[in-house]
């Protein structure tokens, strides 16, 4: 974990785990038809767009294989995804030398114990208030909400306040949104 | 933000946001066949159900696409529906002069970045407790209960209560089903 | 409302309200598909089969139509169903003759005001903790659970508990499982 | 009931229950397709791994028969599976006999009145948070988690930390997936 001071930190690539952070983990099985739904949180897709507005790329890792991941993923237009994946680290390295970042400018948040070698590895790490102890014990931030109340977009706008850019970015969002009106 | 006293607030028309105001923000994605879920609350239906009681028009102006909306839409017999808005004070603004009202006669419930500019031009504003604190100090009213949980109906009841009027459309509701039973 | 004191009270049928009691309020709409779900409880299929062990009929009387709660209703082999009712006063009046019952032995759980005239008639009322202070006032027990949670069998355990019958119950249920592990 | 000292103790197989457990007890019913849904938690999936890291054997002993259990037991690749069933006291006893074990080598979690039985006989018991006070009555440890919010794996941990084996097991996990990355 490379912990600089916020003020030096330049986060270039937001990293994010699915199950447990964008849901709370849960997975709806269906009897008859083979129905798997997972519940996101329509709250957690402004993070998304209010990295874009700051300029910041966006990229999933997941353990996990489905479509439903896929789907909001294309619906809210991130650059990178990762699916199926065991060694999360090494998803992390291909997608940071693809783009030209060293690790302290890449910010995880997960939640289990498949996410601690990358929490370990990247300049900003957080998980949400839902984790086990031996998680929170391994991040920068554990988060006040829990896994799939929006904790992503938390963690966007606490990062995004210490950089003293939340005002700003809010404010561009605004002034798109009005030069439209007109 | 027009905010007269209540006593001569004259609301006319009350329009809703629905992600995180009718539901909590949850879209239940499924692998195989593209379901997507939202999940309402037959609670906010008494709300709709109270402002025809007192002739007060209801209207939904939403930045997705979806036909659970509409059906919910259809079931609740509401007057005006507009989905896919990016711009919500221009879809507001049409519904407005449809109707022959003026922006103070219009309340208005949303919880996030893309309500703030309508919930900063109608006669009354809510949000849920669940919003972001830029939005809660954008509006005249911050709810008890979170999207999803009827918070709908709360603002319906409190603007009744305010203008002593829930008493009586509660007894008119019970009047009418009396009536029925004999 | 007949309030007899409690040792005096002899119910011998429970009427129970679906949405909101047996459920949250939620109803999940889907996009494509004309899905609609309710979530049930496990939990209050115990509160019917307790009420079995007891000697009780049980009936849903409901203002939805739906599948799902003839589903429900079959699986817990209840004695009663009726759905899409408007007027539930004639709707519990027509069981109430069928069974050759008095109003005051009838115990009934609504959380919204197309129950207060049902809750009024009968002998033991009640509503879940979710429910709206107006209806709140207008029943016997207050419960503690919320609508989902299994306040219908937090009910039926309460007037079981109130006439000393539950510990009889519990036993009886596990002396009957006893016989069969032999 | 069997109950040794925790040091004394050597559990080699968890048996659990699905609902209430695995879940919240929520069975989510469909109006037009006979969908079934159970909402399950991918926290529960990593008592699991960490019990088959510790050499224990898994099995699930339910009164309900639905597919979604055998498709998490499949996924899971869990050892045993008993669906359906009235007596639940005989099935575990088939699982003992076939496993070679005694009853006081067996853990067990369930949250309700068809689990009683079983709790009294097996070396060490169980039930969530959410169970009814009879339950709780019943069992050696009540949880601090719900049903559905993970309390299967809070059972498998809180077991392996009272045996001093957690730190480890959760090393080995860590060591595998390194030696994976290199």
């Amino acid at each position: 974990m490379y912990f600089y001071t916020l003020k030096r930190m330049n986060i270039k690539l937001f990293i994010t785990d699915i199950d447990g952070v964008w849901t709370d983990g849960g997975m709806y099985y269906d009897d008859t038809y083979n129905i798997e739904l997972k519940k996101f949180n329509t709250s957690d897709s402004a993070g998304v767009l209010f990295l874009k507005l700051a300029g910041i790329k966006t990229a999933i890792i997941t353990g996990e294989k489905s479509k439903s991941v896929q789907r909001r993923y294309l619906k809210l237009q991130m650059d990178e995804l990762f699916m199926g994946v065991k060694n999360k680290v090494a998803s992390a390295d291909f997608i940071r030398k693809k783009h030209g970042l060293e690790w302290n400018e890449i910010a995880y948040i997960g939640d289990d114990i498949n996410d601690i070698l990358l929490l370990r590895k990247v300049g900003l790490s957080a998980c949400p208030a839902s984790a086990e102890d031996y998680i929170k014990k391994e991040v920068d931030w554990v988060l006040d909400k829990k896994g799939g109340e929006g904790v992503f977009r938390e963690f966007v706008q606490k990062y995004l306040q210490e950089k003293n850019m939340l005002g700003n970015i809010l404010e561009l969002y605004l002034s798109t949104l009005e030069k439209e009106s007109k």
